[in-house]
């Protein structure tokens, strides 16, 4: 399996991930089938259109590989179908996972895009960040609530963080490129899916006195 | 009449019909003139900037074309003037009329620019739902609002996307595009227009069971 | 002190004062220290970002100057430790004069850069607004509020604007583009601390007659 062929796996585990998440959060929002379509579109594209945007790079990933336009147009257009018994049996629980694997695969695409345009080590994390969690804040900011990432006191972008240091520290390391996203991605899913699982918090960030 | 004047027509009248409806929803949140005319410029601009910008098309439209510009600018300093007997009058219907001009208007230059830049079919027409309706999902988020589009039930973008099909359909059969531009743009705001008038709805697309 | 030097301690100062007022925003919200780091990153270059974007400047000003990312990662980190005394004893007041400084600074340096970019004195005096509230507007986005600039019927804007205006009048008359700068800065900035100690307030705009 060779690089692209791994970055494209990557891009396509992680848009089905996410456009997961939109689907369930709209519906949750009582949105009409465009509503619907349309939060599934920005929850999958959001952050990579936002990295490419960043980066100068075109033709967008999606306008590149159209098949995953038309995946999540059909993941959209047949939700109520196959969505509903899975949100009433173990909504929380699918979304949590499948938010963790979008975050690793998509924190790792993201760093190793902007290496390849030149970009530091520094821009190549926070595009890895950027890639993993804009498309999720864009979601919230859509169905009009703050984004869940800001504020659920919850490791998810630091977990993005982890996994795009890893990438970087082992293809600095001369590691192939291969291993290093394989690595990073499942550092980035295993600590989100940890951290769930043994309740780790992040501090409140707040001044302590009473506001 | 040639293709670029038709063009330039489309983009004033979606202009002037987009505007008036970020007009109107930023004054009845009752912002003062500086958000009132910044609404209005993000409804009016919002939906070609974004298109411009994924088609990384440059100069962007309305620096091109100062007068849309000084136009939006105009309608937000004068609108306390003009609008509110309007308002009074027919504010709904107003802006149901001004909103189905600008969608069909705007779904067929989306979709028109974005084979220019050597798009497909699947993108074309999602860079005229883009332009129809980004426009108007951004003044909703400034407003603080769930975007209308995606919760309101109403065929609004399925009408984008339908114009904007027909624009494609009769460009592949070779009909000119003056003709398939304004063909694909009546399909659009008189299917919206019928729409309303008809009192269609969508589907709401949530599950069936209790949340 | 060169054109060069001038227009770095500009955006350095800017981007201090911006990113504060996002610090500000998200502890309000109690957000986590991802909400916190991320809000005043985009408080501190979301203006100078989208302005970039929108001009195609590559690369984006952050990237080519890591330091302005530590420099707000650092004040974000820390933020608690030196930001609780400050909200308690001079909260708004605080936040009122960082505004003002980064929204003299930026607008000056989006304009001079737009007209860099051989854009018009029109589109110049745009991008200035632009620089200098987009930033507080995806804040208050993000933060789940209507845009503080756009309902609070205080100049802010419209502050920037003359700014932009004095400095693109004195660029016109063959001032120096350092005293122009300075100048343009000083206006924007004064006038903002003015309107903010007289209490000066904007229209609202809103129709007269009850809605």
């Amino acid at each position: 399996m060779n690089l692209s062929t791994l970055l494209i796996t990557i891009e396509v585990g992680g848009t089905v991930a996410f456009a997961m998440s939109g689907l369930i959060e709209a519906m949750r929002k009582r949105m009409d089938v465009v509503g619907v379509v349309s939060v599934a579109f920005v929850s999958a594209f959001g952050g990579g259109t936002v990295r490419d945007v960043l980066l100068d790079r075109r033709p967008l990933f999606w306008t590149e590989h159209e098949a995953y336009v038309w995946l999540v147009l059909a993941m959209g257009l047949t939700a109520p179908l196959w969505l509903s018994m899975a949100m009433r049996e173990a909504g929380a629980r699918l979304m949590i996972v499948a938010d963790a694997l979008g975050l690793g695969l998509f924190a790792v695409s993201g760093t190793s895009l902007a290496l390849s345009a030149g970009m530091s080590p520094l821009v190549g994390v926070l595009m890895g960040v950027t890639t993993a969690i804009v498309g999720g804040v864009a979601r919230d900011v859509l169905c009009n609530e703050v984004p869940q990432v800001y504020r659920d006191h919850r490791p998810y972008a630091v977990c993005a963080l982890v996994g795009s240091a890893v990438y970087l520290g082992l293809a600095a390391l001369n590691v192939g490129s291969e291993w290093a996203s394989l690595a990073g991605a499942l550092v980035a899913t295993g600590s989100r899916l940890l951290a769930v699982a043994l309740d780790w918090r992040l501090p409140s960030w707040s001044p302590r006195s009473p506001q």
